[in-house]
């Protein structure tokens, strides 16, 4: 008889098990789970003889892995408030840029704050995610552009997931944008990025991974090239912000390195799509960004499809153009605004996240020996999910085999 | 000396109040209360000497009317998750409604539901327009199609506004599209919506307004005109579903019954606009539709601003092309999609909000004699409640004078 601490039982599972078809549906299911990690998840008349446990009865409700928010800018200072409203009033972007709006702005906010002001800036951020059943958040630097504010804004990361019962995966961003004091002189601030940035990060283990953004207003691709040979020489995996508002060919750039991911790909072209394919680098369509700049050129969808991608989506949550904190709001903007299937979404948010991050044998899916993160939904099919707009149906929330107060439906 | 029973101080009240520009800022204001109407809202500098009072420290919070949600169909049973799947996956609307999807289904529900059952059904829907601020909303009947299932309706949304602490308002929406029973003779059902239903309905009391649906799929400009003629001779206001999918005349056609409102307006011309102008009706702009139906043609808003038309907002809360429960979410569409200001957005939730539903004399602003209908925001300006998405930064919200429980922030 195996040992169990807790059994969610009387619920319907999407398990996303790549052993069943679509989302792994599972009707009648049980979730076991022993020393925070799935012990067994799948059909209750083929769960194995369990010892006694805390049993908790789910009343029919679905369950769906914790969800993954896999690409964010959640730690920063500031906000972008006045420069949306100054926007909307017919303020072009120039001006705005001139009256200290823009990237800056938000760089300057958050180089004056304190580790601790950066943590409680983002921890009501977090906390609408959490609150609708994420367990694991990536979250970048790249509004330091210098080395100590970078390394704040990661530790800030790396704090949020001591202060809430969720994940944190940390990304340098340091090649976000070229920072005030060194316009137009990119090139000395990728030496900056290469030669001390990056390996001082590295060496504090401040960073799971290396990101950077490869666009006509930010750096060039051999620019890119130059901060992923550094990251791959110290052992970091890379992703990449590619093809979002031009065709760089940062796909295939990002295929190159074998990137985890590459994010945004509006104007990626079917060699690119065709590179990740091959490097199997995940695709991270972002349509909060996608809506929020009224962006009209689609991501290739279909030519992912094509190519056997992996999708995954996330709310890119940042100040300038991304102001979400909703992986609802953004299931339901990839389902409406890029028209990904239902399926494709739950997969999205959950499996193709993990994967994104690098985090599939970890979580991601409801299968023995990952750790126990669930979503306890009330909702009759999961399609509801990406249906609604602006409703959280989420009962109760697991991370690592702990449970959150359910909230109950009045 | 002024007797008062609750006092909001230190705060900073957006009043929209016409008496001031713009959204009628105070920087350093307080809200007194007496009897659940306001007594007192402007600058603390300007106070009246008032009684001693329950007092609440704002902490320098934002306080606005409390929001109104002046278009929707929340009550309704069942719910339209399988034909988004569906449609998602390739499945035609001809496929869907062959299969049992659309609006029909909607109905075929509806009949089926008790009271009790639609107030269920309603209620996750409503507590999640509440937790946004919202203190008065708008509820159309029209998914019975035949007098005792839009009679329950109607009954559902009067009851939900004793169960919460919330303001309803009921529209009779009997002429929202043919019953299936009367399929190709729209003529007899509005003959039955002048002759019985409507009639039947005004005598019990049960609608404060009625609305129609003028479309080629729903009913001609005669047939609306019709209903209409029958509601003023009941002493009923009207409303319409206008120009959503083309051009009938709606916005011409609702003015000339001086409705209160002409609502969508995607396909409204100039002439139509200038008509609503000259009645004083309020344009209802809808961009939870527009962007679930991914609608191309935008409302004509400087056509409105010309013609100095009153422009209101709200989220259609209807399951087949607007599943959306967040007023905040539409007020972030408005601005995105439409390009209205932070003052519209704003003003379009509250001040116009209530002259949409009639109801200007009795809140949508902080103007004494008013009912104290209160939102107290977490924010450090009120363009945040338009710049985010996903996110809920209210703090209390109070109905005709009683708080809710603030919401604290971690």
């Amino acid at each position: 008889m195996t040992s169990v601490d807790h059994i969610w039982h009387g619920c319907r599972l999407a398990t996303l098990s790549p052993s069943r078809q679509g989302l792994g549906l599972v009707d009648d299911g049980i979730v076991a789970c022993a020393g925070g990690r799935i012990l067994y998840a799948g059909p209750a008349a083929e769960a194995p003889s369990m010892s006694d446990a805390k049993r908790t009865d789910c009343d029919g409700r679905w369950i769906t892995p914790g969800l993954i928010d896999c690409h964010t800018h959640l730690v920063h200072a500031g906000n972008r408030a006045f420069e949306f409203e100054q926007r909307l009033s017919g303020a072009s972007y120039e001006e705005i840029a001139q009256a200290g709006g823009g990237i800056l702005s938000t760089v300057r906010a958050t180089r004056q704050a304190s580790v601790e002001a950066l943590i409680a800036a983002a921890l009501p951020r977090l906390d609408a995610l959490i609150a609708e059943g994420v367990t694991t958040i990536e979250i970048k630097s790249g509004y330091g552009l210098e080395l100590d504010t970078e390394r704040r804004q990661l530790h800030a990361a790396r704090r949020l997931g001591s202060l809430r019962a969720v994940t944190t995966r940390t990304s340098f961003l340091g090649a976000h944008t070229v920072p005030p004091e060194m316009k137009g002189n990119s090139r000395a601030y990728i030496d900056a990025v290469c030669n001390e940035m990056l390996p001082a990060i590295a060496a504090e283990g401040l960073a799971d991974a290396v990101d950077a953004f490869c666009e006509g207003i930010a750096f060039s691709p051999d620019e890119t090239a130059r901060v992923f040979a550094k990251a791959v020489s110290l052992g970091l995996p890379v992703r990449l912000h590619a093809d979002q508002l031009s065709n760089l060919g940062g796909a295939a750039l990002a295929a190159r390195f074998g990137a985890l991911s590459a994010d945004h790909l509006e104007y990626a072209d079917e060699d690119g799509v065709a590179a990740m394919g091959r490097a199997g680098t995940v695709a991270v369509v972002l349509p909060g960004a996608f809506y929020f700049i009224r962006e009209r050129q689609l991501p290739p969808i279909e030519a992912m499809r094509r190519h056997g991608i992996a999708i995954a989506l996330a709310t890119d949550s940042n100040p300038g153009t991304s102001p979400l904190t909703s992986l609802l709001m953004a299931m339901n903007m990839g389902a409406t605004l890029f028209r990904l299937t239902v399926e494709e979404c739950i997969a999205a948010v959950t499996r193709e996240a993990a994967r994104a991050l690098g985090l599939l044998k970890a979580t991601g899916s409801l299968e023995a020996g990952k750790y126990c993160d669930l979503a306890i939904w009330n909702i009759e099919r999961p399609a509801e999910l990406v249906y609604r707009m602006g409703f959280n149906p989420l009962y109760a929330r697991v991370w690592h085999g702990i449970s959150d107060a359910p909230r109950h439906r009045t």
